[in-house]
């Protein structure tokens, strides 16, 4: 055995509980998990992580982001939806680098692996490039969505205009990284036509045909609000989930994020044809002053994850914390403080977020065979203590809604330990935040300009 | 000069802005600040301390804490709001000795600390046994308020029996403890009648008079849900704010906590007649599935500030964590994304607060000759970077969003030095925790049995 954690609190989700085990032990070898029971049962191993004062469990999974906006991190926040991706986003997007892009995913994905997540589904245009130069140097899990898109330009009057060339060049990008990816231990390729209202009828239709033929999962901004329904009813006469149930896509390989401009029968068609559902918490209440519907699909017996989606809207991707808004503000949309408990808040965060991702055969539980990704949690923290098991497991409701995450001390993905005893193993964290640093100052003050002439411009349109 | 911190970004406070000072210097005198400005202008110190990569700003004021409960973290949540005080908390309670309280108060001040709170409200029967065992060694600035309760039992049926002879006891705590630390810098005693439904109206009569004559502040759980609702209804005809207003116990020296269950006409009665209020925005969303009425009360130009309340509902006492909870979910329950800026939110946790306590004129603020109550925050963690100034000061949004509080690194009160370089200087926090620890084992352990009988009663009574 390559590695073992001792004397650990379990959290394993295995079956349908949390599957807890006090003074438990993990064994791993290679990639694999090879143990997971009484540490007293545990052999040997050639490295020995104690565990004690920790919880070990199943590496978070980050169910939806777009790390390469986190140079944007406090840009565009507190303003009208209408204003948030013209006025707060669009103008420094513009100005933005391919290394900006990079360098903000970088630090995204170091802020997420410290606060424990394992696994990011990234969903981003020419998302070869986030799984080459930073995923994959990294050492971290990823589902690759190559973001489809043909909107030229976005005038909030009239239909958008299609630059079908975009499109073609898309659905290319996607094939190939499905083609070159599809077998990959690490890396899961998906098409993501970014919404129904961002491209043609003919890309759509080419999507899930060239996604059925290749067995990928297409994963899809889902019904996020009046602008695409609006021009989802004025192009097509229905609304989105209308219009792509009749294209057939609504299946078991289909994954719905966000699916908050929704009807209750909608979701509920969703749920009994098998499509899977992120939420992002922050993002939507940031950004929408709206609350994902992840209870609801949860109700419906439909899979659902969480993601952290980007950074200028919710602040960040720490999905202790995204977990934690997840359970407060459904408690306070249905006025009911029993909604979203902390051992489902929980689920949703590891299993829950495998299943949505359609990876949960690999990670997701600590499992033997499954691959190693695992985290341990110092819980001798202030802010953690005290840890109980009887009459009860308080800490299962302590992680969700006291810890930081900034208390995972171990973070190891695919059997390669990431973080050791709180510091990168092999990540130069601190050249990436110094040019995160630097190039966000320089990003900030080239799209300064721009931002100030599209709040005038906005400001004249709207008044 | 004692103390300089130079080369930091300060966010003062002064005036009705953030005040927010770049390449700044404070410098501290005994516990006074004496000097605020820029960097360069700082005569020689004693002690210098490295600002730069940090925010320096006032400390966080927790405006309404009950930290002797914070043994029961984790141990009382996800329940319906009718079982959480008899059947989450009360089991527990029953079985908590003074030695209990007093290592959960340490734990959760020890706790807040951390996360940059210079002030607790404590709101506890006997509370100067905080002020004596927890607040006053551990240097830190309280408002101590004395907890008064008549209630014998609670049986949700009928109105709630009183013992007047706790109500005697109380308000003679209350009276020498107001007599005791009056003129104390570092302590602000008042009168705290538990709520309208457990105090007799003898006893609150007796409290608004004592604390006029000793010109002392009454700090008050106000309208707090349907219970304390039935009661006042059936006992006075009345609600609870008309039947305090009568008594003519609104204005400029009380602070009504919560408030939830009460008109807008109310709250603007309040608001006009100088009523300070607090909101518990975790607390009161994890326990009632109900967001404060923070946003309100600032609309009404009413002073307000914010508490984390207990740990065991809302998980514990990290200001940072509750100032970004009140946030969004004011957002989400407006369904208005302006609501609730960071500035706005930063000030509610400084200078509102100290305003919501009555201590504005000492602490706040950032200003030459208030007291030097100060924190510095490390901004150079990847999940604060970057950090701009142009066009706007992205790290406003970012202090709020996407800090987790363990990224302060000084913590500064009255103007010793209780943390330093994350570190504490003279508290033993890792014999706090382990006592806590233990101690909250075997409390959870004792009131097993209670919490097991109280179960099954409740199943009883509401089955």
């Amino acid at each position: 055995m390559d590695l073992a954690i001792v004397d650990t609190t379990l959290i394993t989700f295995q079956k349908e509980g949390l599957g807890i085990i006090e003074q438990g032990g993990l064994g791993i070898r290679g990639n694999k998990i090879v143990f997971v029971g009484k540490s007293d049962d545990l052999r040997d191993a050639d490295e020995v992580i104690d565990g004690s004062n920790c919880i070990t469990m199943p590496g978070l999974i980050d169910a939806h982001a777009h790390t390469g906006l986190a140079l944007l991190r406090g840009g565009a926040q507190d303003m009208p939806e209408i204003e948030w991706m013209r006025k707060g986003l669009g103008p420094f997007v513009r100005n933005m680098t391919e290394k900006d892009k990079k360098a903000g995913s970088k630090l995204g994905v170091i802020e997420g692996l410290r606060s424990g997540t394992t696994t990011f589904c990234e969903f981003s245009a020419n998302v070869r490039k986030y799984v080459e130069n930073v995923y994959k140097p990294f050492k971290v899990r990823t589902v690759a969505v190559e973001t489809l898109n043909e909107v030229t330009g976005v005038d909030d009057k009239g239909l958008y205009e299609f630059d079908e060339s975009k499109g073609e060049l898309g659905l290319k990008r996607a094939d190939e990284l499905v083609d070159e990816y599809g077998e990959n231990e690490m890396v899961k390729p998906c098409y993501g036509p970014q919404a129904l209202d961002m491209v043609s009828m003919d890309l759509i239709k080419g999507v899930n045909k060239h996604a059925h033929q290749r067995e990928a999962d297409i994963h899809m901004h889902v019904a996020q609000g009046e602008r695409e329904r609006i021009q989802v009813k004025n192009r097509y006469g229905d609304s989105t989930v209308k219009v792509i149930s009749d294209l057939g896509m609504l299946n078991h390989r289909f994954v719905a994020v966000h699916c908050h401009d929704t009807e209750y029968e909608e979701k509920e068609c969703m749920a009994e044809r098998g499509v899977r559902m992120v939420g992002c918490p922050s993002s939507i209440a940031m950004i929408d002053g709206i609350v994902p519907p992840i209870h609801d699909f949860l109700s419906l017996d439909a899979a659902g994850g969480v993601g952290t989606d980007q950074a200028p809207g919710p602040g960040g991707h720490n999905m202790f914390r995204e977990l934690r808004t997840a359970a407060v503000i459904t408690k306070v949309r249905d006025r009911d403080p029993t909604r979203l408990p902390s051992w489902e808040v929980l689920k949703l965060g590891t299993v829950g977020g495998a299943k949505a991702l359609g990876i949960d055969n690999g990670v997701g539980t600590l499992e033997v065979g499954k691959s190693a990704d695992v985290i341990t949690i110092d819980m001798s923290s202030a802010n953690l203590t005290p840890r109980v098991s009887e009459p009860f497991h308080n800490y299962v409701a302590t992680l969700v809604h006291s810890s930081t995450g900034k208390e995972v001390r171990e973070v190891i993905i695919n059997g390669d330990i990431v973080i050791r005893n709180g510091g990168f193993t092999s990540i130069d964290e601190e050249s990436i935040v110094k040019e995160g640093q630097e190039r966000g100052k320089c990003l900030f003050e080239r799209g300064a300009k721009d931002w100030e002439e599209e709040a005038g411009r906005m400001a004249k349109e709207m008044g």
